[in-house]
């Protein structure tokens, strides 16, 4: 199969389309999916066979250790990120957001504040507020395309109460690849506050042609006594659903906490969610990955030409992820009139941008992780949708 | 495939075998793994299929609600045990030693005790240890072939500072299921020493031809508001390895409790794991569940006759499970000499009797889940081992 055959996801479970209509309104046998961050596509083929091999065997016993799994991630760092890692700093959970509230129920209490700069991915705060944290919010500044760092505003919103500083890099919503400079003022910020630094890294294989990403322990090694990382093969290889997701954490004394941790919870990875990242993090799931990578740099390029050709819309250059961030304030709409268009008229199901914090007020977050075809029909109806506002 | 026909589990992740030789010195080539609770053969053509399915689909996104997985775990619990339950009662965690822990961390803090009625599976001693609690062991009593309780004494070990109760239904080592009266009895003393009673019930389809489980709901009604209920289809059809178990709590403040703690962790279930289970809770997974009863009464029918014919060696009539607990003690051997004969001359993988705990001592826990050439060729190991000894 190619990222362009059509596929039918109704019916399989899948939330982004069988929820679709009792969240948005929004009909799957007309609509299009583009709210939550999966794939419209099936996954790497070498994947797919991990799981028929599994299949074929047949039983589906327990699975303590597993050292072959542990060594394709580190290899996938290596070779993909220029990352060394040790395989005993690797702890797996149930994914990202399981590891953000492992790491706000170890390293805070009830009533701390975690940081967040925001506009960012919604569940970061709905993880703080359903562990009884408290969400301090650093609003990021609109620069030339894209987002900027305010450190000196973000210093003067800590009360001191602070414990966690939970980052975005490559970012979500915008696909913003931070700098070097960036990544370490933001390392200076934490260690200057304080705070663990739990610094989530899962779109890093979703990198746009021409662009290429720097790992956080890469650019600020001086800070990683004090980090937490977070990565998946989850979005690369659209298999969230298994719930497998890796923290790597350097630091013996900040890994002791969350290992004891997990295994007071009696936490244990499920064996297929492993057989199919070892498939993933390998030679062949390597060329797939810069297959699709190529095939979103086709679609974003497509969705940001229609888009931004239409007046007072306009989408955020990517240069990860498959997400669009799109401002919708140049129409002069109300976020609830945004919303009406989009789910009555253009019959599109996206992420409201206020869910992402301030600065999400009149954009909405596109996902593109989908067949061409599917992206100009979203192009068509957005068209269709807005261009009577000028 | 039947239960009888050859299967490899080497190089498969398989715990049970792989890691054998480093835990007991037993060459996966040429000794018998019969620890670990899992099977040797592959799960029911039903549970395969739906592994295929999705594997043909390809795509493995998120899934969150799951409407007809909580609809086939009701349909089973009703068909297969008389026992209707509300899908709203139920919550999926990692399985049965993760909904322990949950338990324990939310209906008890550290240093608070929890009862368990030994000897039982070692992992609620070990759960409850992990987890900073106190192990409070009431010993069960020899009666005529199998175990029986004795509350008397129970209820003078306990101290006050008691939170849980930790049952074993049917009990895991003994295979006892257990009678109304004592479920009753089990019930009303937990309830009389404000005891929040979970009860795990992992074994309830794995019973022995002739003989008929009785779920702890049906026969204790009146403590329903104090019980947390533990089920999974992990035994039943192997699929352990994917670590998807049920709680299913009718009380809505405990089950309100427990899932304010599964989303402040942001649990969710993998999608696999829920695709299995839904298949497996059908007409075509009962059929193969009755088959597997029927291959499992032949498998200890001649595992009993074979230990029973060796001078010093006792095996406990199963009702349930496909574990038999042996007793040594008739040998005059210790436990150290009872494993080097079973190591070293049988070769052959057990669960020590003492890490079940008081009571243990000289029994080994015998896993039957395996071909009948496997259970032949331990019987005659056996006999080889220890007929020297009258």
């Amino acid at each position: 199969m190619t990222f362009n055959d059509p596929i039918d996801r109704r019916g399989t479970h899948s939330s982004k389309w069988d929820k679709m209509e009792t969240l948005f309104g929004v009909s799957p046998d007309d609509g299009l999916a583009m709210w939550t961050a999966d794939s419209d596509y099936p996954t790497a083929p070498c994947v797919i066979e991990a799981v028929q091999r599994a299949a074929a065997h047949g039983a589906f016993g327990y699975v303590w250790e597993y050292p072959e799994y542990l060594a394709a991630i580190q290899w996938w760092m290596k070779t993909r990120h220029r990352w060394e890692i040790d395989t005993d700093w690797i702890l797996t959970t149930q994914g990202l957001g399981n590891a953000i509230a492992l790491c706000l129920d170890v390293f805070s209490d009830p009533g701390d504040g975690a940081v967040i700069f925001t506009p960012v991915y919604h569940e970061f705060a709905m993880k703080i507020r359903k562990s009884g944290r408290e969400v301090v919010e650093c609003p990021l500044v609109r620069g030339q395309n894209t987002y900027v760092l305010d450190l000196e505003d973000a210093q003067n919103r800590l009360t001191g109460n602070e414990k966690l500083l939970i980052w975005s890099s490559p970012q979500n919503p915008s696909g913003r690849i931070w700098t070097r400079e960036e990544l370490r003022a933001i390392g200076a910020f934490a260690a200057r506050n304080g705070l663990i630094l739990v610094c989530d890294e899962i779109h890093h294989d979703l990198i746009m042609p021409g662009n290429s990403f720097l790992p956080m322990d890469l650019a600020s090694p001086e800070t990683r006594a004090s980090t937490v990382f977070l990565t998946a093969a989850s979005k690369t290889f659209n298999i969230a659903g298994l719930r497998t997701g890796n923290m790597i954490i350097p630091d013996p004394d900040l890994r002791a906490a969350i290992r004891a941790r997990l295994r007071a919870l009696d936490y244990s990875p499920n064996s297929l969610g492993m057989m199919m990242i070892e498939a993933a993090y390998s030679p062949a799931g390597a060329e797939w990955a810069d297959a699709q990578n190529r095939h979103l740099d086709g679609n974003r390029h497509l969705f940001d030409e229609t888009v931004n050709a239409i007046p007072g819309l306009w989408s955020m250059p990517l240069q990860a992820t498959y997400l669009a961030w799109v401002d919708f304030s140049g129409t002069g709409l109300t976020d609830p009139e945004i919303e009406t268009r989009l789910r009555e008229n253009a019959r599109i199901a996206t992420s409201p941008g206020p869910g992402f914090g301030t600065g999400g007020e009149r954009f909405q977050r596109f996902n593109l992780a989908t067949q061409r075809y599917r992206v100009e029909e979203a192009c068509t109806r957005l068209r269709a949708a807005f261009s009577d506002l000028h």
